[in-house]
């Protein structure tokens, strides 16, 4: 099935992190959806925005739409865009060709590929990938809001320091580059990772992404339940290691009798009194929010030697990497989290 | 896409609990496969044994093949199979048609399907689905034990009581009724399952899966990584809330340096030293075995009054479930989990 | 992707000629729908009617419903069906193991499943299996009546006997053992299939189908235009071997401004003057019926003696093929492709 | 499934006739594939070359390659490519907005779109698609060729005049701006387009396509035929009305006796003595070339005035197109139809 995601809206995704250029086709989108650009340039911003150098405010990638959108307005055709790279300056990765770095795609890749592919920054594998994730999904997100569905999420962990606040939904929770339920706790996570980057090392964390106002009875039991839709998404993201819904691994150390959401009904509207399943039961929604957390690992490029292997001589090696890279993808994951989210519950909602 | 499942092996399933039967449809298994019926009962076994009354040992479901077998060996057509439904005698659920159990799908089917769906033991979301899952998981599985690929699971944790050692492969965890990693852990297990039965409560719990002998470089980086299609099935199981690969959740708590993998060189062959990543990178397989848990939530079925609604009157109403049920599917789930792993490998290794 | 059609409905095919059923799920089939059984035996007795014999009239299939219908009504879980096959009676099929029949399925099935595909009447490559296609097509069928969208079909030609007159919609050619626009012509098809039955030879014919009512607008431009999605269909159906919408061959003989379908409006509706292009322009439908033309060819079931080879040995060999064959299966072939039709149509129609 | 064919490399095609770009991607192309542009940009030669104005001969598309390509050689990531559209200068498209085209795509378009739609040459619907089309089936082509699988076609008729002979392979029909079997037979097409394009009128023909070297064994019965997934891309082609194989309607008038291709042994190897069935029996391949033919009506685009209706007002109305049009594409749609052709064979080949 290869780069290709859902059933009603076909997502490809392309690019690598020093080619030509990222991009994407969505081939369903619906037709006269006027497109809420600078609501999409948000989401575009955030993703790029990296956690530790806050002054120096990266400017937002900028795309260019190839077909589908007429004045603004989607025409039904498929809509492709495309954002170009920029700085893919001949740096030199022929050690890389050689030296396959610990926790990144390297060495599944070169096995895969024969050697073929392309290692710059990561090549197909980038992180790069979420950008245009990150639009297409957005324009999902605009057709959902439209709806009445919002999508947030925020981080909940950083390494070892957990955030137990929940956060409601709110406007600024969107727009928010480092998004968290008690604004007290950003401090601390910058902390954490301010301590692994002067390490040359690298945390990770966990994000919680809650879809409000969606309406029961939403996905399929076999195969496709929310759940699996979800998390198979959230599984294509970069350094993504869990996806839980509710309570998750949680709910297996409480009983059944605290586990089940009872039911009860208020003004003739029937809904749950807890919500410890996230809004899933059966694989189908059940009108309450839907809610999961996606563990995201420390970013694999550290700056400490690694043990290796010479792929080519298969010899053992010690790895230096070199360069900048950011200790701490959590906070730029929520934005790719939550457009991937989007473009999964349209695709349940039958691309409309 | 409805009930199938797989790009290169697809596998349609159907049937309800209290139905005629349940079954299911490979596709496209490969021909000239001859079935070892004993190694598949084996499974189905396992999966018709209910943790705590192995006295009174269920029998085996018997299946019957409609076709795509000639003398007992795969010819390449479609092979359809069929388990027939007995016990479905006229038990009484018109209760349930009125009030939808907590934690169970009945409500969001109810809105799905408008309140045509068939209640009646959860019908075609009851967990009875898991027997046509383990049939033509186990021919999958034979099909990849003929590779040298071995699968394995065991129950981690029931409750709050949690094993801390770890399984290697062993023949016997294949055939075992309750597989864990120390067998002084098995009675643990038996009792937290007993005393919440006593109190008409049920528990949940953790399993883990491995899967062994697996080359390096199979899967698909978007959107058809290895976790995406693995955790796809799992969250198809019911009660499934959380799925993670390697440490998962915990990976989140150590720095970079301690997760990545790093590669080694021992007799001409690469491997990595740890594998924190449960064998998977940039969502391919990189030669170590394949590691995930699945959370499995408390039963939902039991025995002590719950809050819920009429769904017909939207009036509150008090549910008091009646019957006998399993008060812990952890044990029996194992080969479910582990049957659903095979269709997701064999399907991965383009279904040869 | 196998033996599975269709994005909105997906039909799983299974079954071979001789094995113990053939059947299908379907596994997207709308909830709430009340089965017209009569309606659905009307076109398998129409499928079981062979030409030559009308006297001793067969039976219809008995069928059996596995899932997904509740006191007939559909659940909205997969369909589950099967048709067991009965005088599966011990044949000899021993010498077509080794000689392959021309213009069947034998010497590409031998090669592709390496001799292990079921010969016996065909395996899975019978017209045995337009059972199952007629059975869910009849389904579907139903619930594009319950829109007012009428499918039929006619045979146009027998061999070189060719009826000049077209048939307009009648509920009686619903449920006509040998639909023909004008009855005389009935028994000069009838005289080109008696006349090669007694040289042992066979004939084909050209089939005509009118989808009466469908709205504008249904279909894809790239790749799943109505005429790629009734083609690819089509060509599943045994000895077809030409699909062609409107005019068909036959336009590529003609000026476009005798080709194209000029617009009118009357009493503010927008239709077609004329209906060349079958009711499709662009992919998409223009608002006039569909109407589409499939050549069936001879049964290539024979009685004179044929050239062929004997796949194992690979020596020139003499088939002399006994027994009793349809000489045309023309006549019943039109129930296939009314079914095959309703299928395709209601999976554009988004399964609904 | 919108805009993406294939099950094994899922080509996703994007574009409208005047906007920025058309374009693809080929999500799984085999990787390490030095691609050979040359003998790709032979194929985009031949998709620009206009019938009546051979002397000022088109230039090629530039195209340019966004990613999967690095030094020339494919690295098995995601094949994006884009042509960008010139001379799309601001033509006035207002009248077709308006007043829809007889024999387009316009009036289906407006219905499914509800107006969103880019009308201007014809959108997302125009000719100019199968720009992407002979880009990515050039690429598949060049896979197929490296395994001694050779694709060409021909015209074999113009309007009503036919040539009788057939065409064997040669490498220079594959370069061939207006490929026929009998050189004598240009000279008499050319004249029925000339007098076509005087009068203001168009004219269709017949194609005929060739796949030379391909093994017996592909495809699947039900409902992936070699039949189903070809006539599918054939039909995705504008203009094309019709798909038979072999001997196709043709073969509905001759007998059983004379339809069956028996099969011969030579030098130990098995082959068909004829070859009516145009190289698939039961929807496999058999071993010989496979043969199709492809009804392409004449160009919609005509100068005389055309009957037709304000989708609007929901007026009659007089359409008078102006401008250049090709009075025939049936030779530019030969490589169309070959490029279709590979894709679909490389496709059924598993992709590699």
């Amino acid at each position: 099935m290869g780069a290709v995601f859902g059933k009603n809206i076909q997502f490809t995704i392309f690019g690598e992190s020093h080619g030509v250029a990222v991009g994407g086709v969505l081939s369903s989108v619906p037709h006269g959806v006027k497109l809420d650009f600078p609501y999409i340039d948000m989401f575009l911003k955030r993703r790029n925005h990296k956690a530790l150098y806050t002054t120096k405010r990266q400017e937002t990638d900028s795309y260019e739409i190839l077909s589908g959108v007429k004045d603004g307005v989607t025409t039904g055709a498929p809509l492709a865009f495309i954002i170009r790279n920029k700085d893919a300056k001949g740096k030199d990765y022929s050690e890389l060709e050689r030296l396959v770095r610990p926790g990144h795609s390297d060495y599944p890749a070169f096995v895969k590929y024969n050697g073929f592919n392309d290692v710059s920054g990561g090549g197909h594998f980038s992180g790069r990938l979420t950008a245009p994730l990150t639009f297409a999904g957005s324009i999902a997100r605009q057709i959902l809001r439209d709806k009445g569905i919002e999508i947030y999420s925020y981080v909940m962990s950083v390494g070892n320091t957990a955030c137990p606040s929940e956060a409601n939904y709110a406007k600024e929770l969107q727009s928010a580059d480092f998004p968290v339920a008690d604004d007290g706790y950003k401090e601390k996570f910058m902390q954490e990772i301010e301590n692994a980057s002067q390490q040359g090392d690298s945390v990770g964390g966990v994000i919680r992404c809650v879809i409000k106002n969606i309406p029961a009875g939403v996905g399929e039991p076999f195969f496709h339940s929310v759940e699996s839709e979800m998390a198979s998404m959230m599984f294509s993201i970069p350094a993504v290691k869990g996806v839980e819904f509710g309570k998750g691994f949680e709910i297996t150390r409480i009983k059944g009798s605290e586990a089940n959401d009872c039911y009860t009904v208020q003004d003739g509207e029937i809904s749950t009194v807890t919500n410890n399943n996230g809004g899933v039961t059966g694989g189908i929604t059940n009108g309450a929010d839907v809610v999961f957390q996606v563990a995201v690992k420390p970013t694999p490029s550290i700056f400490k030697p690694q043990n290796t292997v010479d792929v080519n001589t298969k010899t053992n090696e010690i790895l230096q990497l070199k360069g900048r890279h950011d200790s701490c993808i959590v906070p730029r994951a929520t934005v790719a989290v939550e457009s991937g989210a989007a473009l999964v519950i349209l695709d349940l909602l039958g691309g409309k």
